[in-house]
Order: structure tokens, then C-alpha cells, then sequence
């Protein structure tokens, strides 16, 4: 029998938070539990000041975690893409004892079954967003992306992705009953032949979750709450440069565990140390048996390729795509594309790289424009929401990393520049690192150069022989290299409908005709599936089912029964 | 828009089944939409003898498909474990013309949507059951079961398989909504965001499924079904000693889709050629999507490394156990083990082959018994089930393979023989190779011989240090060769639950007892999940969400609605 011990108040208090999410997976259209807007009236009116102070008290200071294998040193060296270093202090981890300590962890956990493991995460999570404000200084300070955006899709974006995850994961677990009566009748003279079977839901083994520069939290918790809500103690490895929003994460969880009267170390933080990175050895340990990663390509596939033992559920490099055949909205069409260029500069894996445009020209509600119109129309577009400064760094960001801005001055050479990228200066942090995108012109011959994930504010606009051949080069590109997301504006149905069945055949989220205040980047939980595990950026979906199913295996214990 | 053409008429003869399986593996009772037994009242009185008629016209002749490719040379040398050629020719197929032909007919079977295609296997499934007499014999003379094991695990049973796999693969996809408005509220000022989203369920690929000698239908219906409900057409490759079976499958489901107005070709089969073999090339082909296999480790872990662009399924070797510590009926324990290690002469994959026992003896009902009168009660319970020859014949049936009968006299030399097998003339089939179980008696340090799996009627009889220790080695035996059962007699509370705990932490579904009329080895669909792709023994249970989830992915169109 299952047993639902040591979390009922917490069955209790998120009960219908949990059925609310389950009809949510059900008919996804919007719905959000976590306010997304950083106002007092949602968090309360000391909310912003008391999560700004508690970020600066973490500056310049050890991180406490109190984890086993601690043996006094510390290692970190997170520094804001806005211009300072955050200076905080984290215990260097032990290999072994996190591993020891995870699995010493998972019968209890396994045991618990799937109503108290998701009250437990559902609990983990209110306390998240309660503490939203201070994740978003984290995350700004650790990723570069601007407050709104760090508070939005660090804060209550991520916490609805992992409400998500829990959902699915607690569907699936809810679907196999917890004991059943088999009774095979044996006609009318004999006794039926009774078997009394219990369906005990057993965990993969430790999870691993490895954590991104970009978005820790929003690509972090899918896997860490699909595993949490299946049973696998989780070993958290956050980015070198972004561990901050992944420390807090796992020291609330702990706190939760700990008040549920589980054991805190069913969910570990492994801090890495850049100059001994530990993610291939934690990985390759055979107790280790998920794995979730959102990075590049090379690791993804190393993962795939070396970690057989464990299910890895990667989310890895694409070129994104965007279609231009026609329009009958033009302005509309490129006010749309330069925010979806602009948003954290374009250091999204929803951000679209490849623009691919007919040689000769587009049909628009103001008569046919060339490809060099279309350019500039985009490239005007840009400089005009990007004009204002103050604006500017609020939607740009910071760059998070310098290989970005290495990739923004290599693209300046690999085709002609419509819009070059510009330093902007920040008015209230001058030391930050903020780009604008660069636009730059190439032909459908230069297979070689968009074919390659270029992240960062860096697009092409790609002349091709017509607005089919477009599509079908999209198509090509995604088979080869993936995507995440796609676009198309026309006005032609026919052409809308292949633009439909490529995106069929490719696995891909496809937006067609995009012009007023929705965006192809964005993905919303609870409605988008955001990737697919159709093509080679990514070998799953979050969340869907098969995303959690794998998580967990039914194992009976048949008894005779009557 | 999904559409759902194409199929109606089938929709409503269906749904009312499809209703009543998703009941049945939400409850996990006993459940059974096709009757077991051959009784003229469930299939007519003349389908036992139209069955008869039908098999011997299909002997020494031509098998028609009608496959693409087909170019006249035929292959085929079936031969019956019971004694005879069944001088079936099938045409050759050609791998090319497959896969293209099978890729062909993708689009319209992904459109046709998740319930038209139920309702097509529904209605295979519902003409399988009528030809069910026929499939007896088909079975029977491949895999050498008997007449009633070959009509109910290859006919009701293997469809009870089938149809569970299609009903899992509904309700994963119909969890998945066709389309939903998403509507964001923008403040009580402006309008809210709409964004108009329709998800189509696209399919991995090809599905491949590759069939076993000894259950081709029982084994090969959850994949064939699961990746034909999600949208996979699927190319069928026997094994090519029990080609006959699939192959009336095939014909069957080929005749269902041209009949709802779907291309036949969205069901293919690919007779093996012994002297050049096909599997390996058709599996590495990048357009297959889904591999599902029952057969030898070393083949299922060959597709897993090497056929890494697609899903595998694999259902492999594995050594089950049985632990005897105490029991108070150990009449009741002989005798069921007696009819496990004899059903289909140990050829299944869930036949017990490693009996651990305390080497100081067990308690029963009758008090202490030493090992060597336990490993006694054994043989002479077999001794005795197997003394008549009628029944004998009726419960063993042949052996489906020669290596089985090198294994059984490798046996004798592995250990002190307990119980010889003998060979059984067979009253009706003079040819046929009969053969009873081999018991040898070993001790716990003879590691190498128990810990390989010696598929036929073979079973160890293993002298442990205690019951604890036997539960240990049982389990360690399990976390490096798999299991796919295990079974364990205790009186003792501690003991069986420390049995439980080391069946979730090795993953293995566990008999307690079992001492009447349910067997280890039998696995009801609807209620047992068979195997649970916790161990080495299988990576996938059938059949369970996890089994259909990834075998189709969501994408989603979002078009701005409002």
C-alpha cells in the first residue's frame, strides 16, 4: 500500500492548486497560479524592497546549504552581465556524499507516493514565488536579462513550468492504481481464481538536472519537479555562472522537506567548479538514473551517448526559423519580429535566427516591397524600438556571456550587414554589456553559415528563389540542425498549408502570421509545449507525458487472494 | 483541425470496447473483451473446424500480400516443433520498396486522428478474434505450444495485449487537446491576447517491430498496436521460424485499412530471410522512428546502441527467480511450481529458472524440510504433473528451437541433475520434440552457471546460506542479468517484506505465495504490466503510458485569434 504520510498540511493547502493545474493540462488555454506582474498587490507592499535586500545580503558572503560532504571549501565566481561580481561564496561539493546522500534518500521519497510527493512540490513552489522578487535579482544578476523579464521568466514563468511538470507527473502516477482485486471467474461451479496486486511506483534512481546560463529556473525546474514528483532524489548542478537562482531553489526545497519530515538531501545542490567541472563524472554514475539538460549541442549528445544507464531528456542547440512570403500587415510584421530580435538580445532558444525572404520580393497590403525593403523595413523596425535608451536596456538585457558578443563580431563578416549591433550604454549600471542585434544579408547558397546556431542578437535575412523554396529550405535546416520554434506570414493559403505540413514533418512549433502583441519566442506553460522531441534541438517536450512517464516504472507484489 | 475520416462506420461498432478498455487499465481487475476459450459457443460451431480447414489450405502454397516490391522469388522454411514442414512460400520482400511505401502512407494515417485510428485496430483486433482458430494453428506449428496455450496466448490473450496497448495509446493522445484558444487578460483597458492553437499529433516514423519465435503475437501485438494507434505506420519483420502468424496479422490489417479507406501499405510485413537477414539494415534505415523487439540480449543491445535516431523498445533476456524460505503449503508450492517450470516446457519469458533455497532447510506445514527434500518435493511434484503422457504433451509442447535442446544437455553437466529431462513421444504428432523439465542442483558460489539466462526447460535449484541471503543473491542476480518475474514462499512477515523492498529497488513484479491456481509466469492484460523496464531485462513495460507517450510528439500551429 501506498503511503501519503508527513505531508497531509500540505495536501491540504495545495489540493485545488493541483486540481486546477490538472484541468489546465487538459484544455491548455491560459492559466497561470503565480501573478506574473511584480506588484504590490499581488506580493504585498514590502515585497520588492524586502527581495532586493535579501539579493544584496547574499552578495559577499558563504552561501549556507548545510549539505553532507562539506568540508569547509568554498568556490564561485558569479558575476552580473550588468558589471559586478556577486561575490557569493558556495560550499564546494562532494561527489560521493551527494550521490550516498541522494540515494540514502529515495525508498522514503519512493514511498511517500504521488499526493504527498506533489503537495511537497507544490509547496516548494508557493515558497518560490513567494520569494520571487529576490529570484529576479538573482537572475538578473546571473543571466543579464532586465528586471521585468528576470522576475517574470525567472520568477512565476518558471514556477507555472514546474507546476506543469508536476501535473503531468502526478497524472501519470494517479492513472495506475494503487492495489486492485484480479478475479477471473471459473464458471459457474468453482470459485473464482482471486489475485490481490499492490502497484508500487518506483523511481529511475537519482536525477540529475543540470542547469543553463540563460534561463536557470524556466529550463531548470521542468526536470527537477518531473523528477521530485516521480520519486528520483534530484541532484540540482546549476552553470558556473548562474548558480545563484538554483542555490535558492534547492536550499527552499530542503526547507520544505525538511518541515514535511522528509530527508532535506531528496534534493542537492552539486556547485561546479569551473576549472573541475563535475557534470560527466556525476553523470556517468551508474546510481544516476535521469538526467535533464538544456545546453549545447556537443554536451547533449555526449549525454546522450555516454549516459545509456540513465534517461536523458536534452534540450540542445536549433536554428529557428521565420518565413516571409506576404503580409498584409507589414508594419505590423516587423514591430513584431524586432521585439522577438530585441528580448534579452536574442539569447533565447526560442529566438529566431533564420529569416528567409523571396529574391524577389513580398506582397504586402501596400503592393509588392523588394527583399531590400523587407530588410530595411526590418532593420528601421529595430532602430526605432531600440531608440529609446531607457527602453532599450529594459528589453535587451545584458549579454550574458562573451562567446555572445565573439559571435556578434564573427557575423559581421559573414555576410553583408543591414543593421549592425551597437553598445548601448546603461543608465544605471555603466559597467553592464548590452547589445542590439545585427541583421545581416545572405543568400540561400550560404547553407554553411545559417545552418550553424549562432546565439545571441545575431539574424540572417536569407534571399531565397521563392516563398516555397523558403519553406523548404526552413525545412531542410530543421531536419539538419532543429529548431524550437518556426514562422511564417503569407497571405496564401496554399502556402500556409505546406508551411503547416513541413512544420509536421519537422516536429516543429510553427506561428503563422504574427503581428500584433503575441511573439514566436514566447511559450506558455500550461498551453505551449515548448519544443517537441521531434527534431535534433531537443529529444523531449515540456512537459507532456512522455516527458514525466519514463520518470517512474510500476512494479506489482501479487498476492493469492479469496 | 484533426479529421477523423475515413473510418466512422468502424468508430461505432468500436467505441463501446475502447470505453471499456480505458476503464479497464485505469481499474486493473480482471478484464477480457475476447473470449479464451476454443468453445463453439464463443466463436461458432464451425470455427474450430473452419480454423483446421483454413491453416492446412494455407500449408505447402504461396502466401498472397500484394506488398510493394514483390518481384517472385518467395522464401520460407517454417517447420512445426511438432513435426512437419509448413511449405509456406511468402514473396521476398524488398527493404527499399518497404520503407518507401510505408513512408508514403504516413500523412494520411498521422492526419486521420487518434480515435479514427483506434477504431481501425479495434477492428483488426475484432477480426484476429474471429480467425482466432486459425491462429492457433499458425502458432502452434512455429512456436510448438500446445493447442489451447498456442489459441489463447496467440489469439485472445495476444489481442487482450493489442488492444490494451491501442487503449493506452487513446488516452495519451486524447489527453491532448485538438485545439484550444488560448485568451490572456491585458487588464480591464484592452482586449485580452488570443492566440488560436490546434496540436497535431505527429508520429516518431516507420515503426519496425520485430517478432519473437515463441510469442510472435502475444510479444508483437503491444508494439504493432501502440505504434499503430499514434500514428506510425509499422513494417512487420517475423522471426523467420514463426513468420506465419504475423503474416495472417499483416494480411488481416492490410484488408481493415483499405476497407476504412486508408493505404493498406500503412502495415507491412518484412519476411526474414535466414541465409540474409534483413533486421539490422531496415533498422538502421534513418526513416524508422520506433523499433520495438522481444528476443536475445545481444540483439536488443545492439538496436539500442546502434539504432539511436529512433525509439527502442526491447524486451531481452532475463533470470527469474523464486525464493523458498517457509511456507505453510508446500504441497500447494510443488505443485505450482511443477506446472510453471512445465507450461510450454520453460519457453517462456517469464518462467522461474533460479530456485534459491536455505541450504539448513525451509519450515512448512509438515515441519522442517531439508533442501534436499525440498529439492525432492520438486521432482516428484513434476514427476507426477508430467506422468501422464496425454496431459504431459498437452501442457510442454514442443521445443521451438534445437539450441534449447543443446542447452538442456549442457544442464546436465552444470551441476548435480536432481531431475533428468526425458523426451515425450508425442501420441498424435510422431516427429514432434518433446521435452520435460531438467532440475540441477547447485550452490550459491556457482555464480556463473545461474546467472546467465538458459532459456527451455531448465531450472537451478540453489543452495543459499539463509533466506536472507537467498533474497540478496536473487536480487543482485536481478540488478545484473534482469528479470522480468520473481516469486518468493515466506511465512516469515520480515522476510517478505524485505522481498518487497528488493523487488522496487531491482524493479521485478513479485508472486508472494503463490500456491494455488495463478502462476509466476502468467501476465493478464488489462491487469499485469509485463515486465517493468526497471532491470536489464526489458527497458519498457507492456503496456504502459510510458510504452505509447514517445512514440508520437505534439505540435502545435498558434494562429492570433480575436
Amino acid at each position: 500500500m501506498r503511503t501519503e504520510s508527513g505531508a497531509d498540511l500540505f495536501i491540504g493547502t495545495h489540493r485545488e492548486t493541483l486540481d486546477r493545474a490538472l484541468e489546465a493540462i487538459a484544455s491548455r488555454g491560459y492559466w497561470s497560479p503565480y501573478p506574473e506582474m511584480p506588484s504590490p498587490r499581488a506580493y504585498g507592499e514590502t515585497a520588492a524592497n524586502d527581495g532586493e535586500s535579501a539579493f544584496q545580503a547574499l552578495l559577499n558572503q558563504p552561501f549556507a546549504l548545510n549539505q553532507p560532504g562539506e568540508d569547509g571549501v568554498m568556490i564561485g565566481a558569479e558575476r552580473s552581465p550588468f558589471g559586478f561580481d556577486l561575490g557569493v561564496a558556495y560550499p564546494k561539493p562532494e561527489r560521493g556524499a551527494l550521490l550516498h546522500a541522494a540515494e540514502a534518500a529515495l525508498p522514503q521519497w519512493r514511498d511517500a507516493g504521488p499526493l504527498a510527493r506533489a503537495a511537497v512540490c507544490l509547496e516548494i513552489l508557493a515558497r518560490l514565488n513567494a520569494q520571487s522578487f529576490l529570484m529576479a535579482h538573482a537572475v538578473m544578476h546571473t543571466n543579464g536579462q532586465a528586471f521585468m523579464m528576470a522576475f517574470q521568466a525567472g520568477g512565476p514563468h518558471a514556477q507555472d513550468r514546474g507546476l506543469e511538470a508536476v501535473a503531468y507527473a502526478y497524472r501519470e502516477q494517479a492513472a495506475i492504481p494503487a492495489e486492485a482485486r484480479w478475479e477471473k471467474p471459473q464458471g459457474s461451479k468453482n470459485p473464482p481464481l482471486v489475485v490481490d496486486k499492490t502497484w508500487h511506483l518506483v523511481p529511475r534512481g537519482v536525477a540529475v538536472v543540470i542547469g543553463c546560463a540563460t534561463f536557470p529556473t524556466w529550463n531548470g525546474y521542468p526536470g527537477l519537479f518531473a523528477s521530485l514528483a516521480t520519486g528520483n532524489p534530484v541532484i540540482v548542478k546549476p552553470h558556473p555562472g548562474a548558480t545563484l537562482p538554483l542555490a535558492l531553489t534547492v536550499k527552499i526545497a530542503r526547507e520544505v522537506l525538511a518541515d514535511a519530515g522528509f530527508d532535506p538531501n531528496t534534493v542537492l545542490l552539486a556547485v561546479d567548479d569551473p576549472d573541475a567541472p563535475m557534470a560527466t563524472d556525476l553523470c556517468l554514475d551508474p546510481r544516476v538514473g535521469v538526467i535533464d539538460f538544456t545546453g549545447s549541442s556537443a554536451f547533449g549528445t555526449w549525454l546522450e551517448d555516454h549516459c545509456r544507464h540513465a534517461q536523458v531528456y536534452a534540450e540542445k542547440a536549433g536554428v529557428n526559423y521565420i518565413v516571409i512570403e506576404s503580409t498584409n500587415d507589414f508594419k505590423g510584421l516587423c514591430r513584431n519580429l524586432a521585439f522577438v530580435l530585441s528580448l534579452y538580445a536574442g539569447q533565447m532558444c526560442t529566438t529566431s535566427q533564420n529569416i528567409f525572404i523571396p529574391r524577389d520580393g513580398i506582397q504586402t497590403e501596400d503592393g509588392p516591397k523588394t527583399y531590400d525593403e523587407v530588410c530595411q523595413g526590418l532593420a528601421t523596425a529595430l532602430d526605432k524600438f531600440l531608440g529609446n535608451t531607457e527602453r532599450a536596456v529594459e528589453v535587451l538585457g545584458g549579454i550574458c556571456n562573451p562567446a555572445t558578443l565573439e559571435r556578434i563580431e564573427q557575423a559581421r563578416g559573414l555576410g553583408r550587414v543591414v543593421l549592425d549591433s551597437r553598445a548601448v550604454d546603461h543608465p544605471t549600471y555603466p559597467d553592464a554589456t548590452v547589445r542590439t542585434p545585427i541583421l545581416v544579408a545572405l543568400d540561400s547558397t550560404d547553407r554553411a553559415v545559417f545552418e550553424e546556431e549562432r546565439f545571441g542578437p545575431i539574424a540572417f535575412l536569407i534571399a531565397c528563389d521563392s516563398g516555397a523554396a523558403a519553406l523548404d529550405l526552413a525545412a531542410e535546416t530543421v531536419a539538419a540542425k532543429g529548431a524550437i520554434t518556426g514562422g511564417v506570414y503569407t497571405t496564401n493559403p496554399d502556402l500556409e498549408a505546406r508551411a503547416v505540413e513541413l512544420a509536421l514533418r519537422t516536429g516543429v512549433n510553427l506561428a503563422v502570421n504574427f503581428t500584433a502583441g503575441v511573439y514566436v519566442n514566447q511559450s506558455a506553460a500550461f498551453s505551449d509545449f515548448h519544443a517537441t522531441g521531434a527534431n535534433p534541438a531537443a529529444n523531449a517536450a515540456l512537459s507532456d507525458s512522455a516527458f514525466v512517464a519514463g520518470r517512474f516504472r510500476p512494479v506489482c507484489i501479487r498476492r493469492m487472494g479469496g
